[in-house]
């Protein structure tokens, strides 16, 4: 089990190095050809990063948003901490707008923020180190939301079970173990050996490119197939259950995620196989009451004609049409895995009970 | 209607020009960004074109074999017939085996040598006369077939309907019309409007790479999506059926096709929506039970990871499940479309009475 211990090998997709004060960054536009840290100085280069899909993930734009703030913090010139303050809400308003969809990074900024305001009557090099605190806290809340759920992922599974698993939702999205591929990571980490499939995930290969390598680099025993290979791997009885990630959940529990789950969702129905999706509380949303009002993001064409490609794959004339998510209707789930614990049908009334235990 | 049939563009993929006696192929290894035709002139040109894919699908190969025989069998510098048809002998070992699972190419080379051993005793230019007859008769006994296939396949569709498609059972694979594309460019031909989502099937990209560009070349309204959209696509209500090609049919009507098929048809059922397979009666194995008995081939796991990319998609050491085709259960099929009719459920007693019908 020790030994088991030793042998894994987590990606970190964020480092905060407290000694020289300097943040890093895995770039994951370089995966899984080569694991190279980049060192992210001033809000011209963290905005790059974020934009250029360097650092990627709702959670982990988040975590590295709150490292962002502190850093920048530290280098604002300011006489009085009402100027600081106003230096400091200009940078979070320029790192904000990175990238125009992603929650966390709104929501980390404000929370740095907040932090700062309630510090502005300290000093300033206690105002700082409040400020470095509030950063690793929404680390270390990721890290423990993301081991909860990981922990309630994995008590579905027995030593010897296959899983399917669709896009990336590990360590390079969020932080230390991931939310979907969280429980593979665990088992690892305990010598359960588990089977996983990954589906490569079409057009941008979040399966290949990310999934695929953060298994292997952490020992976990993971077969990358096509995503439309993953009727045969059930047919031949290859997984017991499927581990999927989430973007939002509706109160109904129909839930969005990268396109191509519903697929998985209804093959899985087929061969009789349960599918859970696992994400944090923070991704329900119970002001939406189904999957019709989740409204979902068209990309263009050419990331199926042309990206990664050496010759462009079809004629420049052809129509594409590129969803990057698909909502999987609730009646094909088995159960939600969050923090909190697992939900199950009705899930109308377990998810309304996980935000009323809340209160 | 007259100028719906003008504008529509077939990509012919095998052409024997009698004037100057030469075949020429399209390169399809250069689609979809060059549409170039090459000369095939030793049966060393031959066997590469047809090692390196530049022509694929098993009628295009059957068809090209006849005429490279008769193209061979021209250049044969011998004093007698009997000499000369052990020179053919020959070459056709060779060319036969150049792809050795490809039914359709020692069957056509085996039709070749019967027509030269049927003429034996008349002389040289009635013989060689005789073989180009047999070319083009093997070349127009496709056609015919494909024609009646894809007649039978429309008589299924209503103008506006929209079909999925999976993988290449086109011009390029066939003559012509294809198999399971082949209804589309029948509809084009007549101005009937069919909107045609292909998917483009990895890991060889034949439906983005040849199905798309056939059907755009064609005139047909194609949309090319990725494997993992075709769930979003039905639940849209975009389609109403979905066709598909087959490699082997068995006596129960479970039929092998371009892996990915059995999803497509588990989506469709899901969603009510019908689903046939499109091909020749050469195709039914009634010696075959059902499909647990057709072998599926394992490609090599690069084919996923590198093939196509400017960089790898995947650490080297990342283990691969590659199969190229899988097995659609009977229960899935609505019908079975053949050049003699349509075929339902129950097949056992339907695809038996066709083949009582033949004697």
């Amino acid at each position: 089990m020790n030994e088991a211990i030793r042998q894994v090998t987590h990606v970190q997709n964020i480092r905060y190095d407290k000694a020289t004060e300097r943040l890093y960054i895995i770039d994951q536009t370089l995966l899984p050809n080569e694991e190279k840290e980049i060192e992210l100085r001033t809000v011209e280069e963290m905005i790059e990063a974020i934009k250029m899909l360097r650092i990627r993930g709702a959670p982990a734009i988040g975590i590295c948003a709150g490292y962002c703030m502190y850093a920048l913090a530290r280098d604002i010139d300011a006489k009085d901490n009402e100027a600081f303050y106003r230096k400091l809400q200009i940078d979070g308003e320029l790192l904000g707008a990175a990238r125009p969809t992603a929650v966390n990074l709104r929501w980390a900024v404000g929370e740095m923020l907040d932090a700062a305001k309630a510090h502005l009557k300290d000093d300033r090099a206690e105002l700082l180190e409040a400020l470095y605190r509030k950063a690793v806290d929404i680390h270390e809340d990721d890290i423990a939301k993301c081991t909860a759920i990981s922990e309630y992922g994995l008590s579905l599974l027995k030593d010897g079970d296959g899983v399917l698993t669709h896009c990336n939702a590990g360590p390079l999205a969020t932080s230390r173990y991931g939310t979907g591929q969280g429980p593979f990571l665990l088992a690892a980490e305990r010598g359960i050996h588990i089977r996983v499939f990954a589906d490569e995930t079409r057009p941008l290969l979040q399966g290949a490119r990310l999934t695929s390598y953060e298994l292997q680099r952490a020992g976990v025993d993971v077969t990358l197939i096509c995503d439309n290979m993953a009727s045969m791997v059930m047919k031949n009885g290859w997984v017991q259950a499927c581990f999927v990630g989430c973007d939002r959940i509706a109160a109904n529990g129909d839930f969005a995620n990268k396109i191509g789950t519903s697929g998985v969702a209804i093959l899985a129905k087929h061969y009789g196989i349960p599918v859970y999706t696992l994400g944090p509380t923070s991704t329900i949303d119970m002001n939406c009451p189904d999957g019709a009002h989740i409204p979902i993001e068209l990309r263009d064409g050419d990331e199926i004609k042309n990206l990664w490609y050496e010759k462009p794959m079809a004629l420049p004339e052809v129509k594409c049409f590129n969803p990057s998510f698909d909502v999987t209707d609730h009646e094909l789930l088995t159960g939600i895995v969050t923090e909190k614990g697992i939900c199950y049908p009705p899930f109308t009334e377990s998810l309304a009970a996980l935000f009323k235990d809340k209160k």
